[in-house]
């Protein structure tokens, strides 16, 4: 962590141990760092599993195995390299890949399509095989350890450990989500990236988790951006060992289901809001809510404009309460707006109403929000119902110096 | 121009008188500036017109009107406010441009659809009419201006005055056209914006102006990005008086077309150069370049996602040949792209092939190209035969100053 820690930074929450999930670290060297950077989470049988991934069609074999897999619903092990992405590194990655699966399931005594591998660091060089089963060998001896040191351990240009939890009743069973991220930009310095794990002792069915999972990440994970940039590796998987002793819950008609899927998506909030509470440079973190439209979805793609907007960023960097920034930015969001309808606010005080700057409208409540280090952005189009609020962070000099100033 | 010189700067370049043609330059005292801030440019009778507008939806009253009024074809005069850009101002800033476009019209004897009015600088201020009203009245009696005059009036904060000048064979006579145009950014500071005006002497029917026009703006002004923010002003406008008296060009099929359809593109791609020249903060003018894709437009979605990318552009301001920041954002651009199959180099030197990093990748000449001002950026997709080249600038701490730093 050569970085200065984010002056957004949480400390690392008391996250719960998760009944048949263990946590180990060991030093694989891809880096020379001192530190550990292989992170091996062994998993019950029977645990599900569900997981989103990029979107981008340079990912890496990681990446595309870990999407077939994740169909089939089962998992016992979970393997994060730190240091070395793997990404666009042809069939001797996936080679790496496919060892460390074979190497795991082998000890383990499962299919291999059960053992899950995320890679993040360094692009264009395959991941060293040698390392890796040095590294793994060391890890199925490993002894446990904690979350935090897990979280160290799968982050690279993040400045701070990033955890959070969350419980659920179903029925009379409480149920827990322990989770870590690891990321702090959508892509950071050599192709860094977000990598989120949820493990719960639930008894949840894969599909279930699967769903709750998807609708979680597209009010949360697709909430967040930095600098408009998408990773060739983001993953978010959930594991749930069902050792909680719920009665299993298989779809949203099951007692409890709702409460779970609540949880799921208060866990990702946190972590999705951890990651650009770490976003490069960041000195504010930034809500922008968008109502008024005609769709959620269309909602979501305005307040994402709006969040990549460099001069939106560069603007509340600058404490600056440039509302005709945010006009541009709703403008070229290519969904229905109408200028005569759009209003728009800072800090909960709006600025324009209707398409018109406020007569009587007071920038000194507004200067002094913009002074916080958490800073809202309101926009009403005027138009439906549809609403979404998606987060990013302030460009600052802090981004341009770790990611121009800096040299490979 | 209250900005150092961009140091990608050119010196403004002699321009042609173009017959029909005479600008002129008053102050109309927009801002309280000690400087002229209204430009009026009058057209000979049976000058023909054509345009090319911002797509963003929250436009200004000048950009509907504008779109509206060149379908008719004909132009006698243009104003170009600066200090006021009249946007986001609803029925009042509409009926200051009315009132322009009356005051002209009366004194020149023509419908007022035919005077062309924009206006570039800060939103939400309704051009104040009063002072629109006295500084038109000057200009109607103004002595001619030189071109460079007008390229500083109509500017805001652009850092050096851009015109650009080419010339064409039509049958044996010789056309010229003169161009002028500001911006530095897609967006400037208070809104500031890209207007371009190109003047020419041939006879071309307004339908093949507009045809030669949109396809130049398709493969210059379309190709070119700042900080991927899209203006509520961006206009350019093209007028032809005729006075060449060279046979009429009314389509592609009529001698001389092609030649003034490439002398048009000409100057527009000098002008979108200008404009990338003086991106905020600019130290490197950057040329990507994509070839190998499923078509031309997918070619230029590439580009523009790599060109767009805040990280590839923080990274050549740095001066790293990041080529994995490249294969992201092909990856993240949405078009059909194969990991596989994809090229990426610097200078013309490839550093990845067909997937894969070069083995005997010499990084020496990359860091030497990297170094100077005027940096190229190659992929290829292998994929098809689409290609489009595209130009931006880079990411540096200069631009997070003028748009931070600064306060409204």
């Amino acid at each position: 962590m050569a970085y200065p820690v984010s002056p957004l930074a949480s400390p690392f929450p008391a996250l719960p141990d998760i009944a048949g999930v263990v946590p180990h670290v060991v030093r694989a060297g891809y880096k020379d760092w001192g530190r550990c950077d292989l992170t091996y989470v062994t998993l019950d049988e029977g645990t599900a599993v569900a997981g989103v991934f990029t979107k981008n069609v340079c990912c890496s074999s990681e990446v595309d195995l870990g999407r077939e897999n994740v169909k089939l619903g089962r998992a016992r092990a979970l393997v994060v390299n730190a240091g070395n992405s793997n990404a666009f590194t042809g069939y001797r990655g996936r080679e790496a890949v496919e060892q460390i699966m074979e190497q795991v399931a082998g000890h383990i005594g499962c299919p291999k399509e059960q053992v899950f591998v995320s890679s993040t660091g360094v692009i264009g060089v395959p991941l060293p095989k040698d390392k890796a089963r040095e590294g793994v060998e060391k890890a199925l001896s490993a002894e446990p350890c904690s979350w935090e040191d897990a979280a160290n351990t799968i982050a690279t240009t993040d400045t701070f450990a990033k955890g959070a939890t969350a419980t659920a009743m179903i029925g009379d069973t409480k149920v827990t989500i322990s989770a870590i991220i690891k990321g702090s930009g959508m892509i950071a310095p050599d192709m860094a990236t977000m990598l989120g794990y949820l493990f719960t002792d639930a008894a949840v069915s894969p599909e279930f988790l699967q769903a709750a999972l998807s609708a979680a990440n597209l009010r949360t994970f697709s909430c967040i951006t930095v600098d408009s940039d998408t990773s060739t590796s983001d993953t978010v998987l959930a594991f749930a060992t069902g050792k909680a002793g719920n009665a299993p819950v298989t779809g949203f008609d099951s007692p409890g289901a709702h409460a779970f899927a609540a949880a799921v998506h208060d866990v990702c909030r946190q972590l999705a809001h951890l990651v650009v509470r770490d976003g490069e440079g960041a000195q504010k973190f930034i809500a922008v809510s968008v109502s008024g439209a005609v769709s959620d979805e269309s909602a979501r793609k305005v307040g994402m404009a709006i969040a990549n907007s460099p001069l939106i960023k560069t603007a509340i960097a600058g404490e600056d309460a440039n509302w005709g920034r945010v006009v541009m930015a709703v403008g070229k969001a290519g969904e229905p707006a109408d200028r005569d309808k759009l209003s728009i606010g800072f800090g909960g005080i709006w600025a324009a109403r209707e398409g018109l700057p406020l007569a009587d409208y007071d920038e000194a409540p507004v200067a002094a929000h913009l002074k916080g280090q958490d800073i809202s952005i309101e926009v009403d189009l005027g138009l439906g119902e549809g609403s979404a609020t998606v987060w990013t962070c302030d460009l600052t000099h802090g981004y341009i110096s770790i990611n121009a100033d800096y040299r490979s």
